[in-house]
């Protein structure tokens, strides 16, 4: 089977994000991240802002408003909360970018919306936390003072948002086909060895 | 930093000893694991087989016997449990195996015995069920009508282990270095990137 969708998850500050865009350019395959957000500001009519900020950690943000503006937009059927109804629209978007052709997907419980898909490699990047924390300071600007409990606010609302709508456990080696240490391995390795798995056939 | 050590944890039929085995052989590296349980019982007076059985699953084993029989091997200070006993005297052989020379460990903990060294790569096989099922049957000779069962077992058992004497999490990615699904990416590709990754300097 050959490997048409890559899908990355990671721990903040950990460089998945840098990995994908990475691996995306090495094969020549179309990158959503910002573009994800794009897409389901333009489904659901919220604003990218809104959905950057909210949309990955959308668990106790406020139904009221959401069914507010969704029904302004004309998305909103009145029976679901905000989160939910977020929730379905990027489940629908990632699915339609699978289908059109070879992309890396990072975030947005991305793994699981193509759990059921063979052609997909599914990667969790993840790093140590001084590692992390160096690098949202070096790289994000984040204040110097906190980093780590920054880092724990990031993770905890991913886990949680992960745990709600799949059920799984975030970060649990079973979730995924390959899992990597970018601070042990360095960010080059790791896109090497994606690459590298992507250009194989897998799962034979 | 180069890597000096491979430890290989695995869910039970994913092939994981045969990556840990294929890895030292391709390096050209000691590999531990029946020698592991030999070491073990010379150290502790206890049967090989006796290890090789309930070592690794040893939390709920009898500790009167233990207690007898390192009494009888000299070994016993009369205080801990067996299977805590059992789980000091196989950490002590990790570490003095580590120092030794380059190698690969299976299994026992060796991760956590081993995760204040720099120079070790830790990695996790994993797969999914069917794969391992289908594998256990045609490679170990378990029965055909409850491998499902004999899977949930025995990976409840080691993570049950895991948990207790290291308080971490079995299988979580942030555990080891590289996590790999031999049954998507096969078991050669898994050992051309382990030892890909051991070839190269790593955490500089």
């Amino acid at each position: 089977m050959s490997v048409k969708v890559i899908t990355v998850s990671r721990e903040f500050g950990s460089g998945g994000r840098t990995v994908g865009k990475e691996v995306a350019e090495r094969l020549g395959w179309a990158y959503y991240d910002k573009e994800l957000v794009k897409k389901i500001a333009a489904e659901s009519g919220l604003a990218e802002s809104y959905i950057l900020e909210s949309g990955e950690y959308a668990c106790s943000t406020n139904s009221f408003l959401f069914s507010w503006v969704m029904n302004a937009a004309g998305g909103y059927n009145g029976t679901l909360p905000m989160s939910d109804q977020l929730y379905i629209i990027q489940n629908n978007i990632i699915k339609d970018l699978a289908d059109k052709g070879h992309c890396v997907i990072v975030g947005r419980c991305s793994d699981y919306a193509l759990r059921d898909r063979d052609d997909c490699l599914h990667t969790f990047i993840h790093a140590d936390k001084a590692m992390r924390a160096d690098r949202i300071v070096r790289l994000y600007g984040e204040r110097t003072d906190t980093p780590e409990k920054r880092l724990k606010e990031k993770d905890d609302k991913r886990r949680a948002y992960y745990r709600h709508y799949t059920g799984r456990i975030w970060g649990a080696a079973e979730n995924y086909h390959i899992c990597l240490d970018s601070g042990k391995l360095g960010i080059e390795r790791c896109v090497d060895i994606i690459v590298d798995a992507a250009r194989e056939r897998v799962g034979d």
